[in-house]
């Protein structure tokens, strides 16, 4: 236990002084008697100063399950921190929505007071949400073109340098993937796992086709040539799984990002998330879906918030902002290839069985 | 004040005993040893019938609001009521939102014991969720014509016809239309407002367009052109303010729901907000905006978790949900206009005055 | 408008660099290799700054309310900002809570790791959350002598000397009381309104008594004389609105804190809201009585997260925290008459009819 | 699988016909021209209705999880499940607390429109809150009498014998001791845990009490007084730990629930919850606790409510609504104990080791 250093005062340890003293409204600096200072300045900058304290604390949990996973093994007794420390940042997320039906407080009149100050600042200029976002995986190759024009030209040198840097090294999305490759059980000698595994989704997805072509009497010429494109696409997707070079062409144009191996190993654990062992990295799954979800709901409705204060006018730094939130809300997702795991599920009832070698290893020893 | 007719139990007023049956899973009906009841499809009935019920609230207090506007004259003291209920509705709205992170406990695989049974019942039949569409303003003039397939090819008839009766009669985004264009103020006859302050945005949209200019020699090509694209398109927005040809194609193209009149009176509860008399319907005009982000919000949370539990499988009723629903969010906006008023403010400061005699009618007698 | 100043950084603008400076934990700077940093000390941080940010914010949208009620006559058009700043902070409030859930993703173990470094700070010393109070209207007065020595006795004498000037100048509380006694209408020389009213509430609670005793027969002994007395209380509570010693009675016992005039022109408001020009003061009621649930609720929930942190163990400032916390929860009401008016209304049916002259006053002149 | 049994319709299977037609405001049965339908009677019947809805599912899970433990032995691969419903219940439940917020958009004036015929019916009268407490662990020995004839006063006898017989069962509570007192860990025979652990705590208590006195010197009288009483509680508390006779008095005072050899596990659960094999068991305390928390708080601020609408006024079912429910919220806590843990952990770097053989049973076996 640490040793107590002497009595400590809240407002000392909170170091309230300078904290508190960062709030400094440019209306308020340029006030003169025709312009007084626009009351909600002080809204604008508290919100943003509160979204940037709280990325400092995602980075801080984040930064923290990608030390656990940058090292060659993952001790099973450190899987709690993992599942602690990213449900903190989805109740983070959750809360952090919120901050936009308070800016909304803020009517577009008011906010015109002092917008003009402001040029051409922006928030696409927040180093540490871009830190965030690159340290959970999405990376310049995930980025169009454009977008990543877009942030960098907005940024100083040193900003843009450092967010470069970080680009080098392993993203979670990267470690975790390395984790999944590690993963020993679906490899095991005698365990014809994934071939089980391919009896059972021919007979599923003969079930879905039967399903579409029992419904095709009442279907509209369109809706008909939907589902069965759908059907294809989903039959092609198991194909993918099992074949590597179609898998590495979906990579390739960037519809998937995890590796076959990790890929599979990951839906093992989907599938079999009962097991003792499997339980912890499933919630860590769950998390990980949670906090995709969450910041791209975030960008959606950050969108809708860019439109109501700026209809079509640009934005301060100069951007079309709701325009292109949305487009961001959609192709900036991470953790996508969890979502999609759910293509290649099987009811339980339906689940090859685990053969009792390899499921004893999956329980305690008690 | 109503008489009391005799005592009255908890349990009789809320007629549980019928309302308490009606969750009946189809899992638990068809039963046998080898497939038992799937225990988290409960969770699943009682997520929409809440929803359901919810939206017969929704209706209960739309309809209301909907009969106040209808009336050749909006008596000024009920204003209150339409903001109270505008305002419970988007409360309701935003508890809703919480709905989807309840129903993400049950994991994709749970939901596969029990889905192959829902086929092809889907979240779209909902008659209910229809009807406020249609009440707010979607109509199928709004809806693009394979949405419009989409949707009616799934219902009963008996329920197909009367949603399609909804549509004939006004809905709450014509009814506001017509209760602005009635507005009087700005058509006083030495009342030259619009002139004035078309001479402020002229000055403000020069301002804009300096800005831009000036942060010309930092941006890429492809800013520039999107900047300068950007500020044309302000500019032709503005003309079409005043430009009744022009007003009138943005509406042929969909872009536009209200007219010229009605836009132009909105506009102007926008800029003087401040007046008494204003000050509740723009608190209307928010709450309107409000109902629209939270289903634009809803919709798109909804197309993630159709993603989260079938991957790219279709939905039981033979959709495939997620991509369609992404769709539906950006398409399906209602008040949109509300959100582009912003475009056309100015600051509190450029405001042109209100002539005496209009300023006095906008205010209380006392 | 403000006159651009030359171009911003997002950086710069929200001052970032000793914004993001001020989160130093004390296990960081005294870690050493047998007490490493604890990871949680930084959420510790971060979730009181957080606090404190936006409790700055609720201070400056107060203290603007305060302005507002501070000048001889407050303007009609001045009640759309009353109400949005009010609004603000009950959004900012709900948020708040939320941040009790983020804090308890620390667990009890975790907080150990450095709870011994903090001693004897504790939150009890945040000036500005005393601030609030004392603005809002909890005085020296309204505060138990227990509870004032509690908390100034932990104060430097500089944070104390400024918490005490402040409660020499006049609360929100107090500042609307005097708006609310120089309200006009009830005052109307033949407008006997009161007497109408009185008639109509002998006629209530005769009604509220004829309740209890059809039902007598159906209760037991306790809950017999807990309704009687319950009624005599109403009855007497009646008595007190018109009975200007009995009113003071109360006031003097801390059972109430709003004048007789004050009270009765409050009522005047509640029961008339539909009029268009209490419509809006009323929505200003309906926000202070948000305010007070919130924070009466957050205290509540304060309570219950010491608990579970300490279990029966002191806090770091040396307070049994859990236990007075509820109590300070239940104490701490500042708008307790808001709510308390619920007991004098009557259904809009039995209202007496306002006297046509004063009815035009509360109109527009439109 | 089970097999698809014919199309379904959304409708049909959501059994809306049945569900959408319960909601019957009497003020709409008992209308007259002179008292017309009360407009927010059906909001009071939604909310009533979806409280118990969701009332349905809680019981859903509970029961669920309740059968897990009432087998002789709870399989490992079932703490998943316990954690996901358990969970599910505390998401259902913060999201019940958003109704109040729904509630209140009615005002006191809009309830008291339909509020005489509701008489004498009371949201007491839900059996289904009364089964969720009662299998919680909250039964008649817990309940103070003048709580307990209270609500049992106010049913029917149908109902009443109904929960009567519930308190026969063994609750959650009572199966979770069970389960805790079954746990073999610490009573291995060359473990000495307990007496290891005695010495830790007699260490820190020591630093408890010289805290105190180091800040003295600072202190009222009254403040003084209060903590050293606070200290001499926490020793006593310890020495209950481990003094059978001791723990049986508190026991028998009602301030703890769980037995002696129960209590003991659960907090060697909390001290090692990083051992893999206690990780979902500390879970599972998580979710209790946050069950607990929100049941509280719910019931706390359903008294504010109450409150708001009522004044002083008694309640539709007779009762002093807001005094009373304030009342049960500090008494009904079901999972105290737990709290209570954290009164005996201590920090990580002072925990005695666990030999080896105790924690190799604590791991996997992979």
């Amino acid at each position: 236990m640490h040793k107590n250093q002497g009595p400590v005062y809240y407002n000392d340890y909170l170091k309230l002084d300078s904290f508190l003293d960062c709030q400094q409204p440019l209306s308020r600096k340029h006030a003169d008697p025709e312009n007084p200072e626009a009351h909600d300045e002080t809204l604008f900058i508290v919100v943003h100063q509160a979204y940037e304290l709280w990325f400092k604390q995602i980075l801080h949990d984040l930064n923290s399950v990608m030390a656990i996973f940058s090292k060659p093994q993952v001790a099973d007794n450190e899987f709690g921190f993992i599942i602690q420390r990213l449900d903190r940042i989805t109740k983070i997320q959750e809360m952090l929505l919120s901050y936009l039906g308070i800016l909304e407080t803020m009517t577009p009149m008011d906010f015109l007071e002092f917008r003009s100050l402001l040029v051409p600042a922006s928030g696409f200029q927040s180093t540490q949400f871009r830190e965030i976002e690159i340290k959970l995986g999405l990376n310049t190759n995930n980025r169009e073109s454009i977008d990543r024009e877009f942030f960098m030209g907005r940024l100083t040198e040193k900003d843009r340098d450092k967010l470069a840097a970080l680009e080098n090294i392993p993203s979670l999305l990267k470690l975790v993937e390395a984790w999944l490759e590690r993963m020993p059980f679906t490899a095991t000698n005698n365990f014809n796992f994934w071939e089980e595994y391919k009896k059972t989704i021919t007979h599923i997805l003969k079930g879905d086709a039967d399903t579409i072509h029992a419904n095709m009497a009442n279907l509209s010429e369109a809706d008909k040539k939907m589902q069965l494109e759908n059907l294809r696409m989903t039959q092609e997707n198991f194909d993918s799984l099992f074949n590597t070079e179609e898998h590495h062409k979906i990579v390739e144009a960037g519809k998937r990002k995890l590796s076959q191996k990790a890929m599979l190993n990951a839906l093992f654990i989907a599938l079999y998330r009962d097991e003792p062992m499997l339980a912890m990295p499933y919630q860590m799954f769950s998390a990980m879906m949670d906090i995709d979800e969450n910041f791209t709901t975030w960008r959606y409705r950050h969108a809708l918030l860019a439109q109501r204060m700026l209809g079509s006018k640009i934005g301060t730094g100069g951007s079309s902002g709701h325009q292109y939130l949305k487009k961001a809300a959609d192709n900036n997702r991470v953790f996508m290839d969890l979502f999609n795991l759910s293509t290649f599920l099987v009811p339980r009832s339906q689940l090859p069985a685990i053969p009792s070698e390899v499921r004893q290893k999956l329980n305690f020893n008690a």
